[in-house]
Order: C-alpha cells, then structure tokens, then sequence
C-alpha cells in the first residue's frame, strides 16, 4: 500500500497497480502511512475495509441504488446491471457508485476507485458493522475528512471534477416512449402538446427509429425524410433526441461493423476474435470504449445524426446489457433437448428453467470478453462498471470536435463516477410502481452526492401499466428534477399528460407550466451547483443537523431555498412534513398561485389535493419565476416574479447565461444579486445586476413571519 | 335474472345457473326486480356492473390483495394464483375475494358469487368509475344496504356462516422453514428455543418430511421414529405442523395414487383421463376436490398423520399451482430445438425465453382439465377459485370425522369467501421486503371483512433473505395477528428469533413474550369476534369517520381496544400517528413494561426505539394481559393484568374456554364482565364472573386522562 496526501483532508490508498478510471488526476504528497484512517483494513485474496457503526451513525451516498437516503441496513453490489425490477432485494442497478459518506462520531467520506465489482453490506450481515469488500486488489482508495457530511461531499466534488451542463432547453418537459414508430405519431404526439397548450422541448426516439436497431442508420420506411422531419419538428418548438446503443450489429455492408472490424475496435474473446453477444439488432460486437482510437472513431459517429440536426442523444445499454451468448443459447437449448426423454424431477425441471431464465446479463459471459487499454489485454469483468462511462465519454468527446463550443443533451443509462464529466444519467427502467417514485426522490440526493447533477428517472414509469394518478403525482415531483422526462415501455399503456381523462390532462398540464414558469430557479441553482460544484438536492439533514432531521427520508431539499415533501402514495389526500424551521407553504395548482401560508416549524399534516404541489420555501430564502411559455427558449425573462419568505434578511443569485455555449465557464454569465431586508414594518430591497440584460422588472411578493404578504416592484437599471 | 330478498338490506340477484360455491345458503324471498341496487348492468358476453364514484367514495374489501385499505386507483383480477413476487402491478394472489364496500353517497357492499374470473377495476381504467367485470354469467350477486362500512361488513359476516376456530395453543409462536430437514435439525431448534427462554407452540414441516413430496408419507431416513419424534417434541411444549399438497404424486404402488385411480378421483383432461401435471413430486394427478366422494376419501387421509401425533395441518398448492404439463414442455421444448438452427432475431429469441418463464400456472392448462361435480362435468376454469377452498373443506370435513369434537390447527394457501367456515390462511409466498411488511398490516383488516379470522403472513418474509431490522419490526406487528408464525424459503438466511445477533434474539424474545402475556385480550377478541360474527382487525375509519380517519392506510384497530400504528420502514426511529381521539401509548420493551403515556387527539410524532413497540389503548377501553409462559398451555390464568385508559367509563368482557373443543358451540365457555367507573377522584370496579375458575385476581392499573396511575387489585369471589 502507497498513502498519499491530496490535502490535509483527503488522503488517498493505493494498492498494486489500478487502473486509472480518470475519475480523480490528483497525485497528491507520498506519505509512509501503513494504516488507513478510520477504518480497519483485511487483506486476503480480495480487500475488506471495516468500520464498526454506532446505533445512530448515518451512511449516506452509493448514487444510484436501492431503498433509502441512509443506506443502513442493506448490501449493495457495485456491478452495473441491465435489471428493470427494481424490488428491494435488487443489490446491483444501471450505475456504480462507489462513494459512501459515514456521518456519525467519525465523519468521513470513502471513495473505492475500483471498476471491478465492489459490496458495501452496510450493517446488513451484522448490524453494526460496514464492511466495504473490494474484488480486485488493485486499487484506489481515497478517504475524506469533514466536519459535516456536506462538507466531506463538497470535498469530493472538488477533486472529481466539473459536472456536465446541458443545454438550457433541456430543462424543459420532455416526452419519450419505446418508441414513438413514424414521423406521423411523432407528428400527432407534437401536435396534440401544442393543441392542449402543455409546454414540450423533446420528443424522443426509442430503438425502432433505427434500421433493423443499427446505431446511426435512420429507417427510412418510417422516416423518409428525417432531416427535413428534424428540422420541421424544431420549428414547432420540439427537439428529437435519437437514442445510441452500446451494441454494433453484425451484417456485412453495415460500416459501422465494417470499419470496427477492420480496425480492431471491438472488444475481443479468449481467441482474439470480436466478441459476440446478442442485444436488441441480434448478435452484436461491443466497441471497445475502454481504448482510446475506438472511442475517438465510435464518437465522431454521432456527426451522421448531429448533421441531419440532432442535439441530443441518449446512450443506452452500456452496462453493457447481454441477451444472450451462443455459449448461453447452446447450453439452454442442449439442457433442453437432454431434459426432453426424462421423467424429469422437479429441480432438474427448474435447472432447465434457470438455463433460460438466467441467460441475460450472464457473469461467465462478462468474464469471457476482453478489452485492449494502451496495449494491454484487460479481462472484461475487471472493468465492467467503466464500459458505460467510456462509451457516454467517447459520446461527448465526439460532439465536443464535431461542435465545440454547443451544449449538446446527452446522458447514460450505465454509469461510474466521474462520468457527470461528460453527461447526465437517468434512473434506468423503472416500473410504474408507486414505490419506485419514492426511490426516485431518495436516489436524486444520493446521485448529486456522487457527482450527477443532470439527473432524472422515468416518469410515470416505464415498465408495467402506469395510471393517471401515479402519473399526476410523479410528474408534481419529477417538476424538480432537472432532467424531466416521461418515459414508458412498449407495450404499456400510454402515459403522455393527455392519455387519461380531462382533469389529469389539466392537472398535469399545470404542472410542467410551474416547471416552466420556475426554470429562473431551477437553471440558476443547477448551474450555481455546477460551477461552485455544489449540491442541487440534498438530504434535510445536510442543512439542519436535529435529531428529526437526521431521521427524514421522504423530504429533500431542492437548490438553496426549496424544500420538497412529495406526495408518492396513492389515494393520499395530504401528508405529515417534518419542518426544522418555519417556512413557508407555496402549494400552487397553477403557476400563478397566491396559496401561500406560513407553516411553523415542527411536525405537520398537510392536505395536499391532488392538483395541488406543496412547495416549501426556507426561512430567509426566495425563489424566482416567470411567465410560463410552450418551451424554454420562449420563456421571455423581462419579469421576475419572486416569492420571498423573510424574518430578517434574505439573499438570492439570480444566474443566467446563453443556454446553448461553454462562454459560462469563461465567465460569460450573468447574475442578478438580490437582498431583501427587513426594515422596521417594511422591507429594503437591493437588486445589483452583473451583465443581465434582458430582465426589465422584478415584481415582488414578500412573505414575512405572521404571513403579511408585502408587493413591490423595482426596475432594473440598465 | 331473478332477484330475492334476503332480509330487507340484503338482495340478491341470480344469473343464469349458477355453481353452489355453498358460501351463502339463504334462498330469500322471490322479487320481481329487473335491475340491480347502486349499480349499472351491462350485460353481454359476460357481465358488467358499473358504479359511478365521488373522489371521496372510499371502496374497502377484496381480502387478500395488493395496495391499499381503501382499494381505488388499481384493478384486482380474483383468479387465485400462486405467484411470490408480489410487486404492485399483480393483480392474483393465492386468494378469490369478492366482497367489496362502497362508502361514499350512497353504502352498500356487493359480493359476487362466483368462482371464475371476476375483475375489479377500482377507478383504474376511469378514474371515477368501478367496473366489476364477470366473466361467467352463471352467477349470484348479493347487495348489502348499511349505514356505515361496518355495519354492512357485520350484515355480510352473518350471511356467510361462522368462522373457523383453532385450538388455542395455535395461538402461540411458531416457527418454519422451509425445511426443516430431519429429527435431529427440528431438535436443535425446539432446544434452542428452550435455552433462549423464547416462547413456541410448533415447528413445521415444510414439503421434505415426505417421501419424495408424497402425501401422507413420511420420509423414514429423515424421520426414523416419526410418532416417537412427534411425541417427545410435544412433550417439550412444540407442537409439530406437517404441509399438505394438492397435486398426488403418480407411482405405482403408492396407496393414495392407486385409490385415486381405482375410483376416479382425480381431475381428468378431455379424453377423461385423470389431468397430468407436475408440482413438487414431479408429474402428479389433482383430485377432484368439488366431488363429494374425493372430499371425503382425502380428508380421511390426514387420519395417517393424526394417528401419528399430529394435531394441525397447512394446506398448500392448492390454487393449484402448477408448475408444467407435458405439452408446455413439450412446446417449450420444441421452440428450443426449432430456435437451434436459427440466427434467432431478437423477438424469436424472447419468444422462446418466454416459452420457459411462462410454463407455470398457465391459462391453457387451467382450461384443459374437468371436474365432476354430482355428475355433471364442468372445466376447471370456471370454478378455479373454489379448488383449494374445497381442499381445506375435504381436509376440515374429514378431522371432523376422525375426532369430532377437538379443535384442529389447519389453514390453507388458496382460498375463496366461504372457506372461513373450515380454517385459515396464511397470506402465502411473501418476500423479505418491508414492502409486505406494510401489506401484511393492511391486508388483515380487509381479509377480516371477507370472513377469515384466523390469518398471519410470513414474518420476517418467504422468499430473499432477511435481516435482523426487518425480523424485528416484522415481529413486533405479528405479535397481533392470530396466527403468528416466522417462515422463510429454501436457501435463504436463516431468519428464526435466535438467527442474528444476541440483541436481535433479546428484542423478538421480548416481542413474542409480550404475545404471550396478551394472548388473554387476543384470544377474547377472537373468540368475540367468531362468536358475534364480527372484526378482529378493522381499519381505524370503521370507528372514526372523521376525514383524516378515513385516509388512514398504516395504523389499524385490533379488537375492540388496541389501536396499532406499527414501525414498518428501514432505519425509523419513529413514525408519524393520528389520533381520532386521546389515547394511552403503552410503549412496551417488554412485557412487564409500564411505559405509559396519555397522547392527545390529533397528529403525533412518537418516537419508537427497535426494541419498543408502540401499543394505543383506546379511550375508556381496557387491555387484559397475565404472565407470559414458554408455551400457551403453560399460560397460567391465575392473575389478570389489567390495563385500563379512563376517562368516564370502560367495560372489557373476558372470555376464556376449554381451548381445545367445539364446547363453546353450546354455551361452554366462560366471562368475566369488568366495569370501570370514574367516581369522583377514584375508580370504582366492578367484575361478573360467569364460570371462570381459573382467575382468581385481577390486578389494574388504570390510567386517567391526565395519565395519573391507579394500582387496585380484586380479588375472584368463588
């Protein structure tokens, strides 16, 4: 073991030889420390790092996974997974996060930089024992010290580097189905969003839009005319995000095949041949993303759809998800026939079942394919959870030569650490389960704590048969997420916001228009997270440190002045919230609504509606809204409108930029600091404007502690 | 359609010819109207009733199904099944329950007697609107008139004829597995039990204490000395409880196979041979459970395990469950090797997975087979529902005979209304999720409006591994339900009191002993509820109809005075309650606790450390308990323990029995009526003892509204 020192705060573990997953680039100052702070190491064939927990330590962090916020009292498997059934005994999803926070008499944050498979079991063989087990001993091990866990996860952020922005249209609503077939239903679904006056930015293309599922062909049948359909689309307003799988087809003539093949770009088996599995074209080779020409060629692939005017894409089955091999299909289908003359017993009989059943996604399979990183020949399985990072990384290097200074919309279903580099993430395939939208809402903290702040999960859900209820009550809280996207499988009912009855087409409408109508809030907090690298959703407890506080896990805060407490259960006509200060009730219908009221801190039970969104606004804080508008760049930002609950004195960072350039990161934004201050009965307003110019007018309501709403209105100078 | 009056709040409605599920034997008066009550008729190939609702209409009912108390927003499909992966879109359990309640404008209950498919669409298709679709239209309809949910529940509880009564021993712990696997392993067991002072009635025999799964074998490598091994385990206090399965194992020589045989005793298929299928012993033949000559050959059978020692049964695969025919596997079978040759596109190859996942419990072979009922034949789907309701009826008919008057333990996986006249059910193939946790409490109540008084559900959860959390707080809410029995699947982690730490085993120890010391209110609030034809469980709306009662999904009333607001989330602390009214909390940690509390009406906050379990004691009510004992004939009733909430008034009536016959059917049985009155600033008590010669005092600690403790003592005049 090497230790370094990064900082006086964060040291790092160096073990054999990693590989380097680029995730952090910092050296730091060798140190002769033979022992790792805090937790006690065990060295055998693998690594085991133990921590004993106190009753009342938190773990907080592992981004994309199961059950809650504190993810005490489970194991959780590092190994990224194409598995859509998300019920709790699920260890593995889409992602693989290794970065947990304890929060406790020691508070400290533990990074495993490993791609191989990682098990946190966070007090779930023995209760008060974390046990971190690392499969492959070559590796990076990087603790974080902190007075606060916000802290330690601000520490992190720090050294993983800048976060992915999209585009500033990306913000708005966005509808996907597997799959929208025809330039005619893509047409009608457009259509139907601008006759029912419900603001829409995109549409998206499931996997049918491709001829016979091959990545960067367009099928013709349906889409005869895609560029001039592109193009015709983005005038009504719309954006049409085309999806990329992870899997090339094998069919002579195709080029993408052919070139991969000339050039060695796939990954290989034991005897150096392409290796094959079948994915949704049938059998695939998998490009070898993990080496640097395939992921420069397979990148400036995107340049056959950017050209046709795509400005964004969705890369999926990048775990990479496997169907099936011929390894897999030949036993099955031997098993059968073996099975086919016997009286066969019962377990034989589910031996024979299991063959079938267990094909997808197979561990032998992951272990029998190869990659070539700088030379050097690197067995699948050691790198599986970096596959989907480097394909989502060859994505975004692509785009970045085709145009680069455009924002373009990208995000990953399978992802790693230090992947929010280069692009968002969503949730994966859910189900339209009222238990996967509390998940949701418990994951996006989590998430942002790993570095991913483009983040969303399907609304509405995607497999199973959703409801309008379900759906009015996701889409109240996927409003928040800055990736707001429905999404739901072939085969499923339809879920879009007009599918049901009138009223949920109204309730729905209304709210993707607060979306709208908040997208001064919702873009100014995401990009101030992402420049101060910052969080945009965090656990109540990153901000109030109560014993009550520390036990919440269905609120989350949201940007610096919102906290959320979601409705996710069905038939619900209201719910308890936990609030540690006072604050105020928005719980808008639509995004005009004057329903404020003044909630004192303590435990509530809030009547919520089920057009009603209860939206909490912090003590001394403000958010900021406009007028709502059918997509984003129509959204005009001549007025302000700010809620502002105050005591004593309230501060807000208004942040704007162009939407569509990287010009930010040279300092080309705007802000608009905004102070309100009470003054014996009345309230002072500061308004100083650093370069905005297109806001003409801040209108004003202040609500002060009794509940006294006060209006005012200050011009802006120019 | 003919309709009759049953009394003047209960009609009925006949179509066709319908099947005597032999539920309901009232014929009633003959009436000449041509609709039905409340609803809307749609009559076609099958039939419809439709319902309009109010947002407010709060529908209850449907026994053992997912989702909420109030069940709106989902569709139920009462085709029972044997499925253990109970996410939210099922919509078959193992049980047929068809009664629901309509509380809203107008009340009314409605149960169709039917014992073929029969949906519930519950406003998920239209939000407003119920739609009971009955696909047989040979069929009885009853409606139900009442003034409140109860009422009408209490209306339908006395149509549909007593309630099952167990012996009272069968109210104790007991603990499964599945398997246990020999003598020596259930010896280990009960003794630890004994070392671990942790109280038990019975351990279970899971399929493998059988000769190669054959009923009414006992495996003799396994089980040398069976009547030995039974007795001496009884003598230690356990009781042990075999599995019997629906399917019979075809093999020459085997007795109850030749017998089925040689009088036509099993379901046939349409060339009248008897219906092939495979379960557990492989390839087995049904019997023909609706006739009446099977019924009685079969239920004579247990007299094989009976003579051995045995005194309770669990009915299992009755649905029936099954797992293949020959031709699903020969199609299977056939797609494999047709799919062989094929560079399969990926819509062929689910086909063929889909071939082998979907073998079990398949549609086709559900109609493939035939019953003989009085003669007539008639095709085992149109009377699926009543397979496993007339298995428990064969099995309760025959330990009629075999010793008339004793109380048998006995309850069955599948089920349909009626089948409360002859055991009880457990809520069949759970998982270890704290999803089914919450289930489990809102299933009992509505299991409890159906009829079926004697119910529990796996705790600690069948199927996936558990943990030491989930085993406790699973606990400390089955400690209520009248069977209260731990159960887990093959190859999962070992989940009995004593499986996790020792602060594990001391907290459940603590949990079942509370059980033990309540088993006087438990079992006077059964026996109440058996006699009187009324609730054990009920949802807290059923005796509060304030508008936040109504919403209540997570806290339920047991018997006449507790109120339960259990712990069911990972990692809680503590929970949320409401309060109809001022209550007692009785926070025991165990069983001689005196942790009260007086809490005020409204919305609470308690919090609930892991080894407390939250107990509300409702206004002038009253609970009984005594000292707990290592098994329930161990229970000494010498001393009762009361403890009373008063503010004016309370009255608690005590009843007790030989807890062994069916004595009490003629009076045999005995009470003691307790009254507490407010007088001034002390209580007056007065106790009616009717036959009781047991108790010889009664202990009370009465607590007032302001929650000051008055100890009295009475002693039992002779």
């Amino acid at each position: 073991m090497n230790s370094f020192m990064i900082d006086k705060n964060i040291f790092k573990y160096t073990f054999g030889n990693p590989i380097d997953t680029e995730t952090i680039c910092l050296e730091g100052e060798k140190k002769d420390e033979q022992y790792i702070k805090f937790v006690k190491l065990e060295e055998g064939e693998d690594l085991n790092l133990i921590y004993k927990m106190d009753d009342s330590d938190i773990v907080y962090g592992l981004g994309e996974n199961q059950r809650g916020i504190n993810k005490r009292g489970y194991i959780y498997e590092s190994f990224c997974t194409d598995d859509p059934i998300h019920t709790e005994n699920k260890k593995s999803l889409y992602g693989a996060h290794n970065f947990i926070i304890i929060d406790g008499k020691d508070k400290f944050g533990m990074f495993i930089d490993s791609p191989s498979k990682v098990v946190f079991d966070v007090g779930y063989s023995k209760r008060d024992e974390l046990k971190v087990n690392i499969e492959d001993k070559n590796v990076n091990i990087y603790m974080i010290k902190g007075f606060k866990p916000k802290d330690i996860v601000r520490k992190f952020l720090k050294i993983i580097g800048d976060t992915y922005v999209p585009p500033k249209w990306a913000f708005g609503y966005q509808q996907s189905r597997w799959s929208y077939k025809n330039e005619k239903e893509i047409n009608d679904i457009a259509n139907k969003f601008i006759e029912e006056d419900i603001p829409c930015d995109a549409i998206y293309l499931d996997i049918d839009y491709m001829d016979k599922f091959k990545d960067f062909t367009i099928n013709k049948k349906d889409f005869p005319n895609f560029k001039e359909f592109v193009s015709n689309l983005k005038d009504k307003g719309f954006r049409l995000i085309p999806i990329i799988d992870a899997g090339v087809k094998i069919e002579k003539g195709y080029k993408v095949y052919e070139e991969g093949i000339k050039n060695n770009y796939f990954c290989s088996d034991k005897e150096e041949n392409p290796f094959m599995a079948a994915v949704w074209p049938g059998r695939c080779h998998f490009p070898d993303f993990l080496n640097k020409d395939t992921r420069n060629w397979f990148g400036l692939k995107y340049k056959i759809l950017t050209d046709l005017g795509i400005e964004g894409f969705w890369n999926d089955m990048n775990e990479p998800a496997i169907f099936y091999t011929d390894r897999s299909l030949k036993e099955a289908i031997k098993s059968a026939k073996d099975s086919e003359k016997k009286n066969l017993d019962i377990y034989s009989f589910f031996d024979l079942k299991d063959k079938f059943t267990n094909m997808s996604n197979n561990l032998e399979d992951y272990k029998s394919f190869y990659h070539n990183v700088d030379g050097k020949i690197i067995n699948h399985y050691k790198v599986h959870n970096i596959f989907g990072y480097n394909m989502t990384k060859s994505a975004a290097e692509g785009l970045k030569q085709i145009e680069p200074n455009k924002r373009f919309l990208l995000f990953s279903r399978s992802s790693y650490i230090g992947m929010h580099k280069f692009s968002g993430i969503w949730t994966g395939d859910n189900s339209s389960w009222w238990s996967e939208l509390l998940q949701n809402i418990k994951m996006m903290p989590s998430l942002n704590m790993c570095g991913f702040l483009y983040i969303g999960a399907d609304t509405g859900g995607f497999g199973n048969d959703s409801d309008s209820e379900l759906v009015i009550r996701w889409t109240q809280f996927s409003m928040f997420t800055p990736l707001f996207r429905n999404h739901s499988a072939l085969g499923t009912r339809s879920q879009e916001p007009f599918a049901f009855d009138k009223t949920t087409t109204n309730i729905t409408k209304n709210a993707i228009k607060i979306r709208y109508a908040l997208i001064p809030y919702i873009y100014s907090e995401y990009m101030k997270a992402a420049i101060d690298r910052n969080l945009y959703f965090s656990p109540i407890s990153f901000e109030y440190d109560d014993e009550i506080s520390r036990r919440v896990e269905n609120q989350i805060l949201c940007g610096d002045s919102i906290m959320l407490a979601p409705i996710y259960e069905q038939n619900a006509k209201g719910r308890y919230v936990y609030l540690p200060e006072d604050m105020l009730l928005w719980k808008p219908d639509n995004y005009l609504s004057k329903n404020y009221k003044v909630v004192k801190k303590g435990h509530r039970y809030i009547d919520v509606d089920l057009k009603e969104i209860p939206i909490f606004i912090r003590k001394n804080k403000m958010i900021v809204k406009t007028e709502a508008a059918l997509n984003v760049e129509k959204i005009e930002d001549k007025q302000l409108n700010i809620i502002a609950f105050v005591e004593d004195k309230a501060k807000y960072l208004y942040y704007d930029d162009d939407g569509k350039t990287y010009d930010f990161k040279k300092g080309r934004f705007s802000t608009i600091a905004i102070e309100i201050e009470k003054v014996e009965d009345d309230f002072k307003i500061s308004v100083k404007n650093k370069g905005n110019r297109l806001v003409k007018k801040i209108n004003f309501e202040i609500i002060d502690i009794e509940g006294k709403v006060y209006t005012k209105t200050i011009s802006l100078e120019k």
